[in-house]
């Protein structure tokens, strides 16, 4: 599914996972948001906790259900940001290199888009 | 939000929470499926620490994004199945008690329904 | 997948329809709002040849998406009236009537409200 | 909401809109495949039509909310088809030029994906 498009060779964030050889770890495109994602997602985990507390303690459905929504939409913001910074960064310097990786970033950034959505 | 309508007295298991006064702890509609709906909750979890794993190791981002897309839906999943519970059960004793309880059961699950939308 | 639950039978308008044999037409449970849902659905369908409009026009991409989004969104509202309306009458009467055809219809209703999250 | 980046003057097909002044038409990121999304569209809008049809006939209220959820994801793929078109013609024109016109361009296909998720 990851697609082999050029990469911002200068930088090396955008070199996609390589499934055969030496995996290479490099910085992402989010690299720069990188601390405030994790403070995200902690509290995501922290509410999914919390969901489980209050199945636990027989809390009332539709009450439930609200909960689930906003972490629903938390992970769905996460997922747009990590999108956005994608494109910012990745996308970006596919398409500004030559050849046609660019193509590429972006028919696999479609298919993410799609993911998002549940398409 | 919680509307106060009538209980399955018998059973107790569908009486709304109350904001004031001494709250009353009773089971409830999806008590029967608790076990499960714990058991799926934690895999949630274990998979939103995942999320913070691949973060963490600059995962590329539309691997990590395909992941959020496959929690989000095992959370709608799970906000389904307590939807159904909950008609099953709650809204199911308010329709047959006499009184407009059944109204109110069904424009709460409505509001909830649009919840799980996100509408 | 239709189910075929005890109807009521007093008023016929949850009567499901019959795969074999002759169709009854009955009321449906959104018979009250019925002239509300065909002016919003007149509405909707103005708004997709609107949409066809746009794109004939060269209009700007994003001020198309942003459109397709106020009409999905305008659709699922009456998806979502349409769930109400069918818990209120068809599954309230399914429940009240005795025999399991409560159980079905609350199974049917599951898997409508799935199709409105498209899960 | 629509930002003035800079556009692909060679083409014109990603000058963004100008709210004041004599307005140009150009074509758009689309243009390709307009043919494709108007036949789209037109089917979209018999299936509205035919949404219409089956209120005024009474038909079975699960049946007409599936035949949303249809209508639904059509528009969808839609949406995500003009992004991905605008994303490899305007964004990528707007991120090769010199300047921050990809920046500009990147914020505003972001808020359009909110659009499309609804978010």
């Amino acid at each position: 599914m990851t697609a082999a498009f050029p990469a911002d060779v200068a930088t090396g964030e955008c070199v996609p996972p390589v499934r055969t050889g030496t995996p290479v770890r490099t910085a992402r495109g989010y690299a720069a948001g990188k601390a405030d994602y994790l403070t995200r997602l902690r509290k995501v985990e922290g509410q999914v906790r919390g969901l489980q507390k209050m199945i636990e303690n027989d809390t009332w459905c539709p009450d439930v259900v609200t909960q689930i929504g906003a972490i629903t939409g938390a992970l769905q913001e996460v997922a747009v940001g990590l999108v956005s910074d994608h494109l910012r960064h990745c996308v970006a310097s596919a398409l500004r290199a030559p050849g046609t990786g660019g193509e590429q970033a972006i028919d696999e950034v479609t298919g993410t888009i799609r993911q998002v959505i549940r398409l």
